[in-house]
């Protein structure tokens, strides 16, 4: 049979790598190739990584990125590749401006250049900021195939490329994406992908990257679908994969050039040869999606991992508290860097109770990590005595002494630092400036409370599953939440419930809804006003929290940019002086 | 004579505040009207305070607003403010989504609202994530007076509403904006503004707003420029002002409607009584801008001031080193808040010199400040001993140790701590991390060394003109800089010289220019190299460093938005992978 046979590379690029990247491009090419593709699509701007934030806005690093996508087409004509035809993404700049492009390589050259023209401004999203739209598109046609492109965002719009690719007339749509997972992003990608492929008239190759970088992290999850929305295949999610799709496409020999939807579209012939005879299809190969918590997991894992390795670390030290925060967050670590990469401190001080130390004992007994016990009391006194500190004061040393422990350690030893620190704490504040927020990355910044226990007895069931020792000890899990930091403190002493606190916050700060929606929504009024005070009051201490791994549609950082200086809101609507020197509880800093 | 009396009400409004917003915009308007102006021009959203940042995106936020400037006008008809036409900024929402909005206020009701056309998206301003562009221009008649409206940005587009106003005729263009202060940006401002008054073909007023928000300040500097570019008033920098000006204005009768430069211009007459005949004048005042140094230092003393108050603190405490960085800040900290509100604390160890101790005693004493000092020793002893640290590990926990013991201070009697950083220091990394990072606001974050000795230099000799003693040690000043972390330590053990660095910083941040700029530039090569691979490689620590008054160009922070994880760069434009475990001298954090 004669078909057209693409390849779908899911790959990790590394942001500014433009050498290494453009090795792996070559590499995975090699490998398309050696399997018979005829097309291989690299994800959105995979030469430069992405996002480059505002490193493109840098002349060098665009002209780099320029010549590096020419310098791959000829290292590809040279390597036997020049008859495939490779989708890169690549920064471009021209007189106007930086360009979000993807280039066309065949024939050991750069065959065609088209610039994403929808430029996401929201979220995580600059692209107003980096980028000017591109006003073409670029048909090729290959072994009689008419082939169309869109550019990530440019799949979202309606009546953009994709509707004017649909009028004109195509054969096949490849997508180049760098698209972060969110929860539930894939439950929307796919029919949105499907209706796109029926607008189209043609079959749609969706390639998302993966990896971490920074607070995102990419799914990779990249699949074809066919213009009657049935899945022909599925990348699974979070790890590099080189999947192979054959099409046995209809030569629609379109003709139509000129303007559509405001948009220029040109059309080339690459190669008239016919398409290869094939002895044995692909098989077509449809990965499962993940559970919901194996999803957060691996998320979590990936994004840990690679910030650490993509930063030159190998090793990471965290305190174990004996708590389900700092339990969860080894099991990532061992997960994504290996019992031995992982350095976990228990740091009893007057305050901790007997369980504190046996609970961390066994999770780093279970987990195979490295463990060292370093008391702080001595630490602690000489502060208290010098300065007579009482109170919250004394409380806050505590943690600060905890977190100026491991970054001695991580001063002595190069170890990187993780903070423990779950979303519903950021969001309330929590957590003590300079104690238990330091760190270089916080990998469950992202995961709420309720989250995180929920994430806990997942990992530990999956265990059991394969017939594994459950990583996090059940005792961890199962009592009240406290930061022992005087004696009997329990966090539900200056915090609501969990499930309560979670679900405002659900609606506070996911939903960006406001007091009047909240007290709709038939929360307590003085319960509201007390968690919208405290979120609000807490947002410089979020400005000087680590970054970590966005899992949720709304994560702290970029994706909610708001003021430090604003007396908005305070659970009453009312204007009020800000005054962020009282908080709650242990989290207290009587400091902005 | 028959004049129009134009009221310039230059105010300081704070963020969220939308009740005490709206009551400074009534005490506005009424000295105005005691004053016989007939038209009140406030700032851009003078009512919500600017910039709101995502608080827009919140729809109770914006119908808040809304509601607040329909209420300011009925307020303002009852206080006998109803004959006077009053431009208030302020956020408005419609089913497109938030607006950038200027209401006028007359005969008691909003009688016109325009929306801001360009929206800024570039530097620290994101108005594409936050608004939608406007398509309309409101000319309102005024005793036979035509007055045009043009919201900020719009007066910086070429062929923009000015262009359309300048083409339909109008008589007056009145312009609120928040124009964040940077170095040099005044001279920039007045010529465009003389351009587009010429271009309008009438006299243009522009009133900017006021004071610190974060990282940003407004320096007014309001003014009226004449079409023939003639100033005829200006206020002064950095305080609130109400300025008069008269025009004896030609009433031009221009009835042209309709699309200009497509946008849609729509005519209102709001009375046509006579102009008021006045016995005298407002006298024109010009006020002189101020030297650039004394503009930096106005700058820097009201952004700490408006943190410090609007964020309900009224004290600061910060340590004092002897060096030049925190003799600086503590001076602009009495500057702002008055010599009772601001604590110095020594903190003396083993390496400090004898005269780290006097210089930050005599600074005191001029300062008239209060002043302690707490000996470090004991509370390094106890983690190198426990911990068995050297090296760099061992200089950190020195800053460490000073940083905690600020924020106990700050614990114990609510005061907001400041860090002493200067740019130089934050731009190669040269701090430690949770050491003298720490801080709720750093007032010289974004002042290069080398003007920090410059600005003390300015600040004496303005107290010996003055005949005040000179608040800065001269021994700060002349003494190499020395962190005193080791025995005989100087900052050129580990950097270039500052004012080598400067120029390459210069180039390198302000300039976005990369590696080949700065060979070219005639750098020496390997210093190039330094620098570029140490700025690079502390974006990490930047990320977590407390928010500072913006007064460059580039300010760190939303003016540079860079990845953390990224090997561009590092002075050869070669990918390398990072590894910003080691940095320079007493500022290596091993730690990302």
């Amino acid at each position: 049979m004669s078909v057209l046979r693409i390849a779908l590379a899911q790959v990790d690029p590394t942001v500014g790598a433009l050498a290494s990247n453009a090795q792996l491009i070559v590499d995975w090419t090699r490998r398309a190739v050696a399997a018979g593709a005829d097309v291989v699509v690299f994800p959105e701007m995979v030469l430069t990584g992405y996002p480059v934030e505002d490193l493109c806005l840098r002349q060098s690093f665009a002209q780099a990125s320029r010549t590096g996508v020419d310098g791959l087409a000829g290292r590809l004509g040279k390597a036997g590749c020049g008859e495939t035809l490779v989708y890169v993404g690549y920064l471009d700049r021209d007189e106007e401006g930086p360009r979000n492009g993807v280039a066309a390589l065949f024939g050991g050259a750069v065959v065609a250049r088209q610039f994403k023209h929808h430029l996401p401004n929201f979220g995580v999203f600059d692209e107003h900021r980096h980028f000017r739209p591109g006003r073409t598109l670029e048909v090729l046609r290959l072994h009689g195939v008419d082939i169309g492109l869109a550019v990530c965002q440019d799949l979202w719009e309606d009546g953009g490329p994709i509707a004017a690719l649909g009028q004109a007339g195509v054969d096949l749509v490849v997508s180049p994406n760098a698209s972060p997972y969110e929860r539930s992003k894939d439950d929307i990608r796919l029919p949105l992908v499907a209706r796109r492929a029926a607008e189209a008239g043609a079959p749609l190759v969706y390639v998302n990257q993966v990896g971490g970088q920074d607070d995102l992290v990419f799914d990779g999850d990249s699949f074809l679908v066919l213009p009657d929305g049935a899945l022909q295949t599925r990348a699974p999610q979070f790890v590099e994969d080189l999947l192979l799709a054959d099409l046995d496409l209809p030569a629609g020999g379109h003709e139509a050039q000129g303007d559509f939807h405001g948009l220029r579209l040109r059309r080339q012939v690459l190669t008239h040869a016919p398409l290869r005879r094939r002895a044995a299809p692909a098989a077509p190969i449809i990965s499962e999606p993940l559970s919901d918590e194996a999803e957060m997991w691996a998320a979590l894992v990936l994004g840990l991992r690679d910030y650490v390795v993509k930063n030159g670390f190998s090793t990471v030290v965290l305190g174990l508290s004996g708590g389900i925060d700092s339990a969860v967050t080894a099991a990532l670590a061992v997960d994504a860097l290996g019992p031995d990469a992982v350095f976990g401190v228990s740091m009893p001080s007057a305050y901790s109770s007997s369980h504190s130390r046996s609970d961390a004992k066994e999770l780093a007994r279970r987990l195979g990590c490295n463990y060292r016990v370093e008391p702080i009391a001595d630490l602690v006194r000489v502060y208290v005595e010098q300065l007579g500190l009482t109170g919250v004061a004394e409380e806050n040393v505590q943690a600060r002494v905890r977190g100026m422990l491991l970054m001695a350690l991580s001063n002595q030893d190069g170890l990187l630092v993780l903070a423990t620190g779950n979303k519903t704490e950021l969001a309330v504040g929590y957590s003590t400036l300079y104690g238990d927020a330091v760190g270089g990355f916080a990998p469950i910044k992202d995961v709420f409370k309720t989250e995180v226990w929920r994430l806990a007895r997942w990992r530990n069931a999956e265990a059991t599953t394969r017939g594994e020792i459950p990583p996090i000890p059940e005792n961890s899990i199962t009592k009240p939440p406290s930061a022992e930091l005087r004696p009997g403190q329990l966090d539900t002493d200056s915090l609501p419930d969990y499930h309560l606190l979670d679900d405002i916050l659900d609606d506070y700060v996911e939903g960006d809804r406001d007091h009047a929606d909240l007290v709709a929504a038939g929360f307590d009024a003085e319960v509201i006003e007390q968690v919208v005070r405290m979120v609000d009051r807490a947002e410089y201490k979020r400005r000087q929290y680590p970054p970590g791994t966005k899992i949720t549609l709304k994560a702290f950082g970029r994706d909610r940019r708001l003021p430090i200086t604003s007396t908005w809101g305070h659970g009453h609507n009312q204007p009020t002086v800000a005054h962020h020197g009282v908080g709650p509880g242990r989290t207290v800093v009587g400091e902005a």
